[in-house]
């Protein structure tokens, strides 16, 4: 039984575009996943989120493990029922989390323990209880718990740790039942491409559904993050998607996207609307300005979001400054249109075979400096 | 030129129905508005207001005022445009607020000084200024400026100071400019008889669109709340519509349209949404209530809105629980609906002669102990 399927239908260079098929339908290729945390892509309903271009959405079994519980959701019709968003789903193992929010852990062989962020309960962690809870929730796409070390440790350290990954691989697979999801592995090793090869050969030899890269985009200097994505991506199987984790600046999914990333997840846009600030072809807009207290005009001229279609920045700065629910959910409905109508451009321009072009003219927006050419070629 | 023009269809003892017309289209009587305190039903876009059944929407012209400021709305093509809401909109003076908000006020025969809640400014309301300030928001309805005296002022106080809203509402109308949308007087006296009437009378003498029941719902035995309004409203010109401000309990909703009142409006169904509190034809659901953690079940059976055809307390729960912005959004939908339909369903009744029986099965549910029966008899 195949669990995903990959279609490329056409490449330009390293990026490519085609679709995923899933149990719960496809997903075009390239595509952005919005977050949706805790059982929602927050303030927004299911069918504006499929409708602003998301064919699939992330959860995180963290959150959803500790709130409302697992075996909540499960009751409930799983997290597709519980949310009511019918297409796919992918959810994160927990352990990002658990590395990043939560108290107290203690890492052995078999898992990891932790402290709940919420109420301090002592909770564990191990490649079977993460293919367990993300079952319970429904999950399409899984992801294998990895560790996640802190940025900057040493190569010693990041090997243990890679290794120990791909034997919790080993773990989680076997510990799929045959009604699970998809399962993908996460390549680590840091910023040293000779630990990123062995962790893709160490996860290769298994039958993974599908690679994702971990590590990144934790504070290392953006070159090196690419430069190892342009190393790693072309050492996996060619027949199986790729996806880049917590990665959702528009610049640096246009330049993914050319190193022939296929997926990706961010909080990103839907935070920075919540901060107030907006994504634009120019870059940021940061509705706290005062310069647009009076402004009539839209975010973006040429934009055909809700937001923009209707609404003023004086409105919307009214609105953020007021601290009214309803700004959060016009500025999250602009951010993630801006992300997925990027990622739709992305995937027209490799069908059509000028992906660099296109790549040209976002990047030379948002970054008018010049840099854009510069780093593209 | 008529600014107001009330259509009533059928009677049922008191109680009325029929339809306001405005200059931004026809208001179905009697109505619920929802309030739209900032510029924004909280959490809602004006077209979802609208399908839940909501003619007119309340503006706050204090909160208007102090931000973004009356200056900028007007610019902004009023609130209509500001805020994209198309239908009629009735405004509040900006008194009540001053009165419950603002610090330091200091009323005198001209108007009143207080201190912005949000920054200290000092500013100054008159009955002048409050229709300058209603007109520069478009409003379609507006209120005069009146004092609202702290609840429980001695008999002289009240009569003083409703002699000086009558002065108020002769200033109000000669304010007004010939654009400006009709103009409602409010009639004060507290709960005395002899003072309502006087201020009856004294407001009767002017031509106003529309009468206000004001100083009510304040912390005033609920009894005598409903005697002061079967009092006053039947001492009103019946070609005028009848507004009580600031009630929207259920039970009270009811009762007050069978005493003649037109228009309502009240931030309690939207509020409760926001603390978790859900109106149901059994009277209220506590969301934070731990037996609902698993319960599949929607907020109301019966119920046909948005919310309840398609999520379960368990969800819904899970979301306040989270403080997801979602949580409001589908409490709202519900609780307007909830009040929005009520209101429907009284005009229904009215006009098929059937109020007492409707009034009383409503209020059989939402008060089971048996009290409803008697206090409608």
């Amino acid at each position: 039984m195949s669990r995903l399927s990959l279609d490329i239908t056409a490449t330009d260079g390293q990026a490519r575009t085609g679709s995923l098929g899933t149990r719960r339908g496809q997903v075009r290729l390239p595509a952005f996943m919005p977050v949706g945390t805790q059982g929602t892509v927050k303030g927004l309903l299911p069918e504006e989120v499929s409708a602003l271009g998301a064919d699939m959405i992330l959860g995180n079994t963290y959150h959803l493990m500790i709130r409302p519980g697992v075996d909540t959701v499960r009751a409930l019709g799983g997290l597709h029922g519980f949310m009511d968003w019918p297409g796919p789903i992918l959810t994160d193992s927990g352990g990002f989390q658990v590395f990043s929010l939560s108290g107290l852990r203690r890492l052995d062989e078999d898992g990891v323990s932790f402290r709940s962020h919420l109420d301090g309960d002592l909770l564990r962690l191990t490649p079977e209880t993460a293919i367990e809870a993300q079952e319970g929730l429904g999950s399409d796409l899984m992801m294998m718990l990895d560790e996640c070390p802190p940025p900057g440790s040493p190569r010693e350290y990041l090997e243990q740790s890679l290794k120990r990954d791909a034997r919790w691989a080993r773990r989680a697979l076997d510990a799929r039942s045959e009604k699970g999801g998809a399962l993908l592995g996460i390549v680590q090793g840091g910023v040293y491409s000779d630990l990123r090869s062995l962790s893709v050969e160490l996860l290769g030899s298994l039958d993974l559904d599908g690679y994702a890269l971990g590590g990144l985009s934790v504070g290392e200097p953006k070159e090196q993050m690419m430069e190892v994505i342009a190393q790693t991506v072309p050492q996996l199987p060619a027949h199986k998607p790729v996806y880049l984790m917590g990665v959702g600046e528009p610049a640096d999914l246009v330049r993914c996207v050319g190193l022939g990333v296929d997926l990706f997840d961010c909080v990103l846009p839907t935070r920075m609307a919540r901060t107030g600030t907006l994504l634009t072809a120019r870059g940021r807009l940061n509705l706290k300005n005062s310069r647009f207290k009076d402004d009539p005009a839209p975010v973006e001229e040429s934009c055909q979001c809700l937001t923009c279609r209707r609404y003023s920045r004086a409105y919307l700065r009214h609105l953020f400054n007021a601290r009214e629910l309803l700004a959060y959910r016009l500025n999250t409905i602009h951010n993630l249109h801006y992300i997925l109508k990027l990622m739709a451009g992305l995937r027209k321009a490799i069908a059509e075979n000028r992906y660099q072009s296109y790549a040209r003219e976002i990047l030379a927006g948002l970054e008018p400096t010049g840099q854009a050419r510069a780093a593209l070629t």
